[in-house]
């Protein structure tokens, strides 16, 4: 390893978009720091999450197991990826466990990648984070995860504003997709049309090309839309 | 008490604005349920709150008091007034820390209100959530804030969206204030222009009329930006 600049982290690097960009990333020949609560495999750094502890420590105790695993060396991208899905409206009897999930799954681990983005991204770096398009307007079949979500496009905003206490030329983005097609949403939605879900091949190309070519990245702050139809993707920002 | 139309739930009933509020509401003859961690000893109903109860079990302990206070009547309106304000942006070592603070003290008590909503609002009932202005853009320099606050202005589109789980005809409403005149604000920000700062008075009036007159009430869903210049308050949607 000889620059920062072939380091990237992917957090969430165990779940099925995490797994697959893990994947794509290294075949790029990139060295790929996962960061989860299980371990990738196929992935020679891992950070371990204990997603039980409070926010701040949980983020201390990650920045700290980072800072090891990266020594000097600094990262040209950080994608955050980790999230999932738990639904209900305001009569549903689990919209709050649901709601306390997705705040720990998609908004903590979107902070936590804001900490590690001050601490370790290099200058002219990347953030990704993971929203949902759907969270543009109201959402109020799964209440906790469109807030959360929405709470995700704001942070974007933040950390593409002026005193964000990011390094130089900062590029933080938010993907908003529709559906992935993961395996996981192909087992509890059989019955969809897959041909308007977008392919983890899709986001991986994307989120490795925007991390490369500096100049063909949207504005930072921007959520960029993923819309798929016919099988073909289109972003909109 | 003879009429659920009577009763009102002031969530964060011992706060700046919650204070207030339960005062105005009872000079106007109404009976208030105040919610929040203290007591308010000027209202003869208090619900109390543990902060540190995980999201859910906390949701079902608030609201098996405000059933033991309610009996069989209903509410007309639940204002949730709870929250504080904690900065940092992503180099600031407390931003995890005051995020999750801002989370419990406005996310966790706003999704808590849409259940209070769904098992105690009598219908054409009203719900107040507290926004923020400034979380309709980014906010670096208050990052978990920021995005605490944009995911309660999805929460309350989600609340007024079809199939939301709550009795017939609510309507969800935001106050989005930029700085509200209190004694807190006046002590941290001594320098400040006060011509600006929204008086509590004048959102006590405002939500109370909305209580009562559901013809002004906005639309269902709207973020309402309480604007002050000169000392005088306007309202956009």
């Amino acid at each position: 390893m000889t620059s920062g600049n072939n380091n990237v982290l992917v957090y969430g690097g165990k779940g099925a978009l995490g797994s697959a960009l893990v994947a794509y990333l290294q075949k790029q020949q990139m060295r790929v720091v996962s960061v989860d609560i299980m371990p990738n495999e196929d992935c020679k750094d891992n950070v371990l999450v204990d997603p039980s502890m409070d926010l701040q420590p949980q983020g201390y105790d990650i920045e700290k197991k980072v800072g090891q695993v990266l020594g000097e060396e600094k990262l040209s991208a950080i994608y955050c990826v980790a999230g999932g899905w738990a639904g209900g409206n305001a009569n549903d009897d689990d919209m709050l466990k649901n709601a306390e999930l997705m705040i720990k799954q998609s908004l903590y681990t979107s902070l936590i990648s804001a900490r590690l983005a001050a601490k370790f991204l290099a200058p002219n770096g990347l953030v990704v984070l993971t929203g949902a398009k759907a969270s543009l307007g109201g959402t109020s079949f799964m209440m906790g995860y469109g807030a959360t979500k929405a709470a995700v496009h704001q942070l974007t905003q933040s950390m593409a504003a002026a005193n964000n206490g990011l390094p130089e030329n900062t590029t933080t983005l938010a993907i908003a997709p529709v559906t992935l097609d993961t395996p996981m949403n192909r087992k509890f939605m059989a019955d969809a049309d897959f041909t308007t879900w977008t392919s983890l091949e899709f986001v991986c190309e994307l989120l490795h090309e925007w991390s490369t070519a500096a100049a063909d990245r949207p504005e930072s702050g921007s959520i960029v839309q993923l819309i798929t139809k016919d099988n073909e993707t289109r972003c909109e920002v």
